[in-house]
């Protein structure tokens, strides 16, 4: 029985990966270690284990390295203790393949502690472009990486420019496409009336907008402003509730944090719903219903055009990156935003694009892994 | 002024890159930062920190990193704790750039601790091919850098091909081939009975065969096999005198060590002569007066062919790589070791290539970033 | 002139330190190197370097080193991960003496890192005995350290008790005590009103109790209902103002800080006021003009007995300490924290006692350094 | 079942403890969890995890965590990551109480990963007292300990003046002892063989001294001359055999392994006999059937005094340490150390003592640990 070992580091990471892990769980060839770290465990971040726990996931390791400060110094040397960690958890675990996603930090130490160790990499989600630093790092972990499973065409194109042997490009789509596919994503108040965020008790009944916005490594310190710019934006909608996710913990989070926690003391604003974390069936709901998404989260772009869900991206950390009609960008200005709120509110759903897969990657990668363990 | 900081990390590195450290120390619009760490700081490795301050160099940082053990694991977690020590490095120096030299971990360990800070990263010998880990190691720094300096054509059409920005790579040649332009080569007797190796006193007017043999990281745990074969081989050559330098500190190279140790102990063999390390000047005039060279020195491939020195390549450390007529390749077979090193000693000298340079990258290049600052 | 260098690591030990610190600046033969770390670099407990510059100081080095988490294991890692940043810092700085404050995990990592590179280590606080793992870290940096400044005559008693050579162990107070007798520490609303706490703007003419309750790593996962207790007992006294400040990053600040966050989000509790951070000067006179002190920091003890403030010590973070007349002791429980209050707010101010020093501490130590600097 | 959790970091540590262990083991109260690391691992110091193995122990985990170089910075630095690596330990096998010995960087890793995660630490060898950082880093560790099993009635009263609580403080003596009561200590030069050192065949039927001298880690730098001074001593006695035992990992130890290679290369001296480990049965033998031992081994204290072998100890790493009868000590003076080594050969055999223990010392601290546990 090939054992594989997936790295999962925080929570996007996470909902990204889930129907993944449970194909491998129920393949009867394959054995899934699961080590999970960084943000995953942190209250701050919303103890996204629990989750992982409550779906019925047993983790083989949990490992802290995240160094804190949330500076581009501190998120560095959490790259580094999470290289040592992780090689000690693989020289435990002795898997025959780990599995890595995406682009963050926590990507890269994986990418590293197995590479070194000779075990053979497989990469999700290689091939795409973005604005960011992130770009690069996904690049970096794809010349690291044995397998490559790609989300879309685009990034299966990029992949081959990169002179990646094709027979080692895979493309099933993105496994977070599955949730949607598999679920009921109907508002269901009483399921969702569990999650108690700041501000009070959200009417899901009514109509709200759904805001995501990270901090940007590359423009790092900018984060306070052009969080300021979208709060303000979502102020001047006031016949909207909206919902607030707090940031991941990125070098920048903390300006982000401190500019939300800001305005919340000093405006007191009205219909406004702070949250830390969902699960991936529950997130998949509330952006189903949203009537507009705002912010630079890639699931307004990937599992967005999918649903059609309308959607006004702010910023850079999302330029260059394949999107469907269901995107408007903006700068970070109150007023443009604002416009391009309306304009998508006025417009209301898309019609549903399968851009990044039509939502059965998780059972197909798993499949593929396990002939690539056959040989 | 622009602080361009340079890591050094190993004696191979150096040598690579000393002539474009003097450059850039002789460019008034450039201010060198040197840091030194890993097995350059190291005893067992020869001291080859004692040679760069002998060259007039001041380092501002010297940092330990390496976690003892040379396995897999330890790698691995060497190049975790250099990301650490590195970004506070930088962060305290604050580099408007950061130089890294070709593919071991320690220059992941850079790579990772700049391109985390934002701070541009300039790579030497990006673009080239090689079996082993090093390859892919390459490659994924290849995708974090801004600026690339290539060694040879074939090098640059490599980048082109995995999509680099063509107006951000350089191909001036390797600085390690200045050495070999800028000094007399001739064998110089005096100056050489300085290092004091084990095995007594080689006597350098007579004849020599030169061996340097590192572990194959992917082939890990074969080292002691692999190496004992050539030494066999040298052994049958009665007539030469052998020059033997220890391996890098990579993972296995415990096994290589050990090897050479227990053929010492049990043959007490005659003509052997084992040394640590030579300052790059010397090591070029060793290299030059060889009869024959065998190994897997990528020395022995770049200097090499621009002296046309006869090599035998033993094993498949580099294979793939960009050779000239210099190089025979044989399997880790003591006879076929022993035949190839024969024909090579029969056909004697070669005629020079410059497939690597002409002996002025290292003004070139300083040239060229000093361009890169202004631009 | 000899180099001492004083590590910093927390918002505590900063206001403990501070007229030591101003007092090796001023004397010619010393030349203060000042390592700031841990928390004081933080958002999240206040940015307490901000403070710092603001007094003057500039600190030679900036180190992070706090593993996130607030976990008893997270907490043993970033000991080490001090240890290991320390060491480098040191090695750097080349300091004759190293100082270090009291009993925090910071503080082990200072002591280790300087014994360790045979510099000789000066403590302060040494031989005060309490309940807690502070106990132990205190006594076995004591075992570390070449030179003992105590604050007390029963701290001095106690290190001789432990077989610590007498000639070695000197009392001159606490240089926390001299932020009290070198300022004013009237009521100065137009200075205290800088700081933008939560809560809206407390009203400093009117009276004002005073919490500062810290996690207790010994009864680790207690936290939260411990200060849900606290903070009951304080809305219960509805005509005072509540000054609360947040909790010190030790292993289980998490849960105080969530047992906080969630009685606000629950009760609306008005006159309640948060805040993360004052300078030691402000502290003393927020102190000084509380009607009542509740919690658990040892300030209440020591400027607190100094100032004849009364305060109610809730559980056992304290217990063993020496303490004066101004303190009573409560369980975690409502009510009888309420009536320890309230016995407290009926008896006033108490006489002022020095247990811990006169308040010439920083200067006495300062002009000791230097002797054992000539010898 | 109580799970009682050993760290063994040194082919020292493991002499000292193995027949504890081994008590633990086969008391079924007790579940043995064994954690190696540090230099057991490396092929450089013998690699002693195979004795280990060879013993019938199974580690449960094996850590990497010496930071390369051999200097003061490096032990440093090496104690904060075996802090990090030892607490990821902890944290998984979630031992009922840790085990930790003597006074080591390691030793110190141990505590403080244990104390800081409130798992109850067992301290064996406290209160014994010599010259060098040992020392405090021994009475550190006490410090920092809950139960205290010392080997001498003079290391009893020491942890008593130092403020112990002397229910907590236990005399069996000294495991190391047991070894030497359990098996015959007769010369088996046929079991002796096995070992294969550098410098040929040793004749176990005739005479020999043995030679174990570590580094002075507070006279950091003077390794090699001390060194220098016993060879030439020991070259001076032409009709003995002699055994040389490389030096411990500690800071310092490069200076010491120089000085015994080029001693040899310069001087090619007979009848020298170099080797990494034995196994502790063997070490025993080794060492009563020694016609002398010089050096500064505290076996040639504690299992000298017991086995009544001469021993010359120089320099003052022991100095102050409790001794029998059978030492006499030397400056580093080749002279003096000839001399007193003449006068001890010339004593010959001495009584035995049994200040360290009647050999019972493993099986009784089982006992008492079954105790506690209970208790």
């Amino acid at each position: 029985m090939n054992k594989i070992c997936a790295v999962v580091a925080s929570r996007a990471n996470y909902g990204r990966i889930k129907y993944l892990l449970k194909a491998i769980e129920q393949n009867k060839n394959l054995e899934l270690q699961l080590v999970v770290g960084a943000s995953i465990l942190l209250h701050r971040f919303g103890n996204a284990i629990d989750i992982i726990r409550e779906d019925g996931f047993k983790p083989n390791k949990e490992i802290h390295y995240i160094v804190e400060g949330e500076t581009l110094l501190t998120q560095a040397k959490s790259t580094g203790l999470g290289v040592i960690e992780l090689a000690s958890a693989f020289n435990e675990l002795k898997p025959d393949y780990v599995i890595t996603v995406a682009d963050r930090f926590e990507t890269m130490s994986t990418a590293i502690a197995s590479t070194y160790q000779n075990i053979p990499l497989i990469h999700l989600q290689g091939g795409e472009v973005t604005g960011n630093i992130d770009n690069r790092v996904r690049h970096s972990i794809t010349q690291l990486a044995d397998y490559h499973f790609v989300a879309s065409n685009k990034a299966q194109e990029k992949l081959k420019c990169m002179d990646i042997n094709p027979n080692r490009i895979f493309n099933y789509g993105c496994p977070s496409m599955d949730v949607l596919d598999k679920n009921s994503l109907a508002l269901d108040e009483e399921r969702l009336n569990k999650y108690k965020g700041v501000g009070g008790q959200i009417n899901w009944k009514q109509k709200y907008i759904l805001m995501v916005q990270h901090p940007v490594t590359t423009s790092y310190g900018d984060g306070y402003d052009q969080i300021i710019e979208s709060l303000h934006a979502l102020k001047s909608l006031d016949e909207y509730q909206k919902i607030i996710l707090w940031p991941n913990p990125d070098a920048g989070s903390d300006d982000v944090s401190k500019g939300i926690r800001q305005f919340r003391e000093k405006y007191k604003p009205d219909k406004f719903y702070f949250y830390k974390n969902f699960s991936p069936e529950d997130y998949a709901i509330i952006l189903n219903n949203a009537s507009c998404c705002i912010g630079n989260s890639s699931s307004f772009i990937r599992e967005g055009s999918f649903l059609g869900v309308p959607a006004v991206i702010v910023g850079d950390r999302q330029c260059g990156r394949e999107t469907g009609n269901n995107i408007e960008v903006s700068d970070y200005n109150r007023n443009e935003i604002t416009e391009k709120i309306n304009k998508q509110l006025k417009n209301g759903k898309y019609e549903k694009e399968f851009i990044f897969g039509d939502g059965n990657a998780g059972k197909n990668i798993a499949l593929e892994i396990n002939n690539i363990c056959n040989g």
